[in-house]
């Protein structure tokens, strides 16, 4: 596997929806060129960002089938398999993410999730269990879970994280606003809800500036 | 204002991020290279990214003047500015961002929220009060908000954002799993959390293919 930018990476969900739309509208085939017009990019990059995941280089003119290219980023994106994921901290974000409906089709399950507050433990969300903190090893072990997401406050988001490591996890999408130690092996993804504002925020500026965003 | 991408403007709070921690540690000054290394970025990326916040080139070796640099991205990003945004959906997601740490010194400041759910009206949530739908109208004119983050299920987002554009809101935040239809004149940002997950996605098929991401 070739590396990969993390820019890359979350450009395919894009391309995917957007193949998926013309999918369903009866396009058969979609050039580079035309997503990168759709999604307002630079056409070198949608061409070199495809090249990740199919084998094929396309037709010049008339491009990538278009349900091929649709099954090839699901396979790459890992849709097609299932990843069991545990939550930890079972707050309003908990329960925001527990309720989101669309991981599923992502190939993201979340099978289980922990919460040292008494009172929410044997709670169903989803369908989804709430155990104590107490389980989280002996679970995860068995039920082989290599992803948890967490979304304890800050402050507790460290410890949790080396208990998660003692458990078995190599994976962790952090949603707590802390950077976390972690050993080489263990890769973190930090959300940041505060970057994605920074859009929105430049822009409200332009709105004075009248300025433009590509 | 030049046109800049969405790319550019996620990129900078992570470089404002990188050269604050330079500056509690004393790190006078800063080159696109530093950051372009930390941050596992391109050089050649970076430097184009700092050209559109700074009116200084740099010195060629030593780079940039760390506060300055820090500040003139602030300024860019508007975290200096303070925008006033509502919130309409006090779910667990509503509920989440409400009580979030991070947007007051990115500039954001959420001065209240609106439901249809009457029990959760007059309620308050970190001193931010919620409000029945019928107020949005008059209460968006008199605080003259021009930004809204909506987090209501999908199947009301459109009927929300059509009031919200009644009431004079010129940019949405949409958290809402659903593709908003809005004049030319406002500016949605559609949030996709599942945009995320293909990062961490990516990475668990790593752990058995053996990939690596750059």
């Amino acid at each position: 596997m070739k590396r990969i930018s993390i820019h890359t990476l979350k450009r395919l969900p894009r391309y995917h929806q957007y193949l998926l739309e013309q999918q369903h509208s009866g396009v058969q085939k979609v050039s580079a060129k035309q997503i990168a017009l759709a999604l307002e990019l630079n056409e070198v990059q949608v061409r070199k960002d495809i090249q990740y995941v199919t084998k094929s280089p396309g037709k010049p003119k008339t491009g990538h089938i278009t349900s091929t290219l649709v099954y090839e980023i699901e396979t790459f994106l890992g849709y097609h398999q299932t990843n069991h994921a545990c939550l930890i901290g079972v707050g309003h974000l908990g329960k925001a993410l527990l309720n989101y409906e669309g991981f599923l089709e992502k190939g993201l399950e979340i099978s289980v999730a922990f919460d040292k507050d008494e009172t929410k433990i044997d709670q169903s969300i989803k369908q989804i269990k709430v155990l104590p903190m107490s389980q989280l090893r002996p679970i995860c072990n068995r039920l082989k879970i290599q992803l948890a997401i967490i979304t304890v406050p800050s402050e507790q988001a460290q410890e949790v994280t080396d208990l998660l490591i003692e458990s078995g996890i190599k994976a962790i999408w952090n949603f707590a606003p802390t950077t976390l130690v972690v050993p080489s092996d263990v890769f973190v993804y930090q959300e940041d809800l505060s970057i994605s504002f920074s859009v929105v925020s430049h822009h409200l500026q332009k709105l004075v500036t009248k300025g433009d965003i590509k």
